[in-house]
């Protein structure tokens, strides 16, 4: 049986660009159209040309090279004519392979918002799509809240569409532009378009807000629509459009939808996914979101006792899908529960190959649960569980030794009579026998001990150049008198590798320096694996 | 028409505590249970007496007055007795008014995880759904991994089901434990099912693995279950369970539902939604997700662009659901309306009646929109949201004066050559023109600072003897280099009394000092109303 076709659009440059908090460059805008591009895409929006003055410049080329480069835009208003319609015009100069107008289909927002009739908006659709093809383009259709109008008047939504597909529109696309429409009614209205416009010229562009994008984007896919719109990890006004890091693999590994369609995603692109997710939240500069489905970090993890020995025995059977497939992993993660299987397949995980039968894993066993009892969380700190088995296992070469450390933070009048807070910290080592001292300020106490504590470790020093906290969380654990604070630090270096360390003390300033040391500790390691192996 | 009841289930306490990074202390538990036992749940689950001692702890006594408190653990082991079986007695020794069984579902499992043969797992639900029932218990049961077991064999995965029912559960609920399974087969299975336990017993747990969490719930419900399973802001195991701050409104707003079905929430439990959701993350020590459906400071929020305006004029044809009716707020990016009729309710909360027309309210929602746009969360810290305004108002006496302060924290080996970390503040205030300086120590430089702080401060002492710390807790705001501390502080009195106090800097000793003063000022304005009025 021969698959058919689905497309995908991506607006995550268009809608995405709408949501609160984000605001792309050009050159972002270029690097995300370029990983879409690659990803297999088959439509990349690029933007609002006419709207704004970067969209405008972003659309004198073509930014994608397999992807359909498209165009955003508004019809033609009422009372002027195509040439003298600035939108359309700014459209027609943008460089793009496809044009997708957007129009009311919900008579009501036609009288109210725009002020127009009914038959003036049709008109508006008829000669921009007209417009579109007549320039050479590839022309698509949104009709902006599709369901409510289709509610509140059927005819009019559906001469909305009619009119966009005689006019000679490629994609007819029903947008459920304010999010709230529900699976059912989706497919119930989707199939009675179907009987006006064929199910393969159709497309979707669902909103999260009742959390039902990604279902809805299936659900009108099942009544018929063979394009969808969606963004990147879901991002776009309000609450986000349906994400297609989420549908791109249901679509490929789920057999209820790649036994029937196929998409321009190969299944090598799909191994990229998680990067690609990863990778476009570092363009936000957002911590990626650890339970995204398929592609979040904590996607095959597992930390329940109950499970975690079973699915080491046989993973397929607990995990719905196969980790690799997307390049996501699986994790077992250490917790109170934990026993010796999760352990062993941690352990394998950082490259440590022990011997189920060795003694030295009773000892490391314990002494995790212990620190775990006392505040350490080391599902959440993978670096210091490597660093703790690693000690265990003799692994970690002696890189220097701190003597001690001394943090002052004074808040006085300076000279000109402000009120400054100055923050200094002095950290003594030991590298290679010889000590040394390091003063530093900071914008903080754990700021002015990290860079105290960077500053000089002699030859070590060069290794951990790059090295850069990204984030720092504290919490206090049983709170009240007897008080454990626990900090947890995400470091990163040069080549974007992120590494989460923890530590826990009474004082918050002790665990801080826990945490840090081992954040330098774990770069040192993972740059001089000479010095590991001699450790061994 | 009369509507069926639907009911709530939470496992936020269970499955919640599976979420990665997530690890609950005892008052964090109780907290929790007493949020939802106010927002209406049906059913909270605590956690699984008997695994951890932690949960054994929590099972003490009943932590919900109107809710059902369940207590989760497995079916009796194969080749022992209810009596013999540790687990089973843990159960029955937990002080819960239900127990809810987990039991696999999927014969493939039974053999291969537990060894067991079909019979003695059909065995295990029987006697342990029994034992509960016999201990004067509701009983219920959670049918593991039931879809994929249904796929296999389906009448194992029904017998299952079947044996529970006739054992006497009042609930058997059908778990999507590895999250893989899409709306359309949840309802044709559901369907099957109820051929066999009438969907009145019938509960749906589902799990977010494919982003379809909340469609998979809602296809249960329409396919006949009327129990559904879900978590506070959607925590859970790898990608999560179903959110119930989803659910809710969803099925409380929407007349596909409303109509149809009723939950133990009320109208006004449900305005407090948005409130509960942050206060959840709050104890979590987590950002609020803003593109949260309902609940998210974006979910009603519109970029100035192609629909503010519109909006503006009417807002109700452009949202799907009222932002009140959660307790959320429309937030138009061009100009916000809402500000200042909110902060009056805020201020007559605090007894502080202002005139609508009062400049002096201007002045004040200025600072506050300003302080809220630097860091400060004064939806979490009321005693200082409270104490800015009554400064703006002139409400506040200038109690004392700070004229600085100095932490030192060092760590160096004492006499006996052990390695210790020694913290000390010192303190420097004018109390009526009388210049005082404190040193103190603590285990940390904060608890050093706030007991320097409050060691001396003459006659005022007195009136904050009783003054107590009882939490703190710490942000980094906007990561990276510009990062900002935002130190969030609880504090209590010899009455009981709690109040939260806000400090923001990129210092965190700065932000918790600030956040330390005003606890103490909050302290003094609620204990020296004379004072106070004398400053009017």
């Amino acid at each position: 049986m021969t698959k058919e076709r689905l497309y995908l659009f991506d607006t995550t440059l268009r809608d995405g660009q709408q949501t609160p908090g984000i605001d792309f460059s050009l050159e972002e805008k270029a690097a995300v159209a370029a990983m879409l591009d690659r990803l297999g895409i088959d439509y990349v929006e690029g933007g609002y040309p006419g709207a704004n003055p970067a969209d405008t410049e972003f659309f004198q080329r073509r930014r994608t090279h397999r992807a359909v480069f498209t165009a955003f835009g508004m019809t033609k208003r009422a009372g002027r004519s195509v040439d003298n319609d600035p939108g359309i015009q700014a459209l027609l100069q943008a460089d793009s392979a496809a044009i997708c107008f957007v129009a009311k289909s919900w008579d009501y927002h036609v009288r109210v918002a725009l002020g127009a009739t009914n038959e003036e908006n049709l008109q508006g659709i008829r000669e921009s799509i007209a417009a579109a093809k007549a320039a050479g383009r590839e022309a698509m259709l949104d009709c902006e809240h599709f369901f409510d109008g289709f509610k509140a008047n059927r005819d009019y939504a559906l001469a909305c569409a009619k009119t966009a597909l005689e006019a000679g529109a490629r994609w007819i696309v029903l947008c459920d532009t304010n999010g709230g429409t529900l699976p059912d009614e989706i497919s119930e209205i989707v199939k009675e378009v179907t009987s006006v416009v064929p199910g393969e010229k159709l497309g979707i562009h669902a909103h999260n807000d009742t959390g039902n994008a990604v279902a809805n984007s299936l659900a009108a896919v099942d009544a018929g629509v063979r394009q969808i719109q969606g963004t990147l990890n879901g991002v776009g006004e309000r609450c986000g459009n349906a994400s297609l890091t989420t549908l791109i693999p249901t679509l490929m590994l789920k057999p209820a939808y790649h036994e029937r369609f196929e998409i321009g995603v190969t299944r090598e692109a799909l191994a990229t996914l998680t990067d690609v997710s990863h990778a476009f939240d570092e363009i936000l500069n957002r911590t990626p979101d650890r339970q995204a489905p398929y592609v979040g970090a904590s996607a095959f993890a597992t930390k329940a006792g109950i499970h975690a020995s079973a699915i080491v025995k046989e993973p397929e059977t607990y995990e719905h899908v196969k980790p690799e497939e997307i390049g996501n992993r699986r994790r077992m993660l250490v917790s109170d529960q934990a026993g010796r299987s999760n352990l062993l397949a941690e352990l394998a995980r950082f490259g440590l190959e022990v011997d189920r039968k060795d003694p030295r894993l009773d000892g490391l066993l314990a002494d995790i649960k212990a620190r775990e009892a006392a505040g350490y969380a080391y599902e959440a700190a993978d670096a210091s569980l490597e660093l703790l088995a690693r000690r265990r296992l003799g692994h970690v070469p002696a890189f220097f030794e701190v003597e001690g450390f001394r943090v002052d933070v004074e808040r006085r009048y300076n000279a000109v009579g402000d009120l400054v807070t100055v923050s200094e910290a002095v950290v003594k080592v030991k590298v290679n026998g010889e000590r040394r001292m390091s003063v530093e300020e900071g914008n903080g106490p754990v700021n002015a001990l990290d860079r105290a504590l960077r500053k000089d470790l002699g030859d070590l020093s060069s290794a951990i150049e790059d090295l850069e906290l990204v984030d720092f969380k504290v919490r206090i654990l049983n709170g009240g008198t007897e008080a454990v604070t626990r900090v947890l630090i995400e470091s990163r270096d040069g080549e974007g590798n992120r590494w989460f360390t923890v530590g826990v003390s009474p004082n918050i300033i002790d665990a801080s320096f826990e945490a840090l040391l081992d954040a330098v500790v774990f770069k040192l390691v993972k740059t001089m694996p000479e010095m590991q192996a001699a450790a061994e």
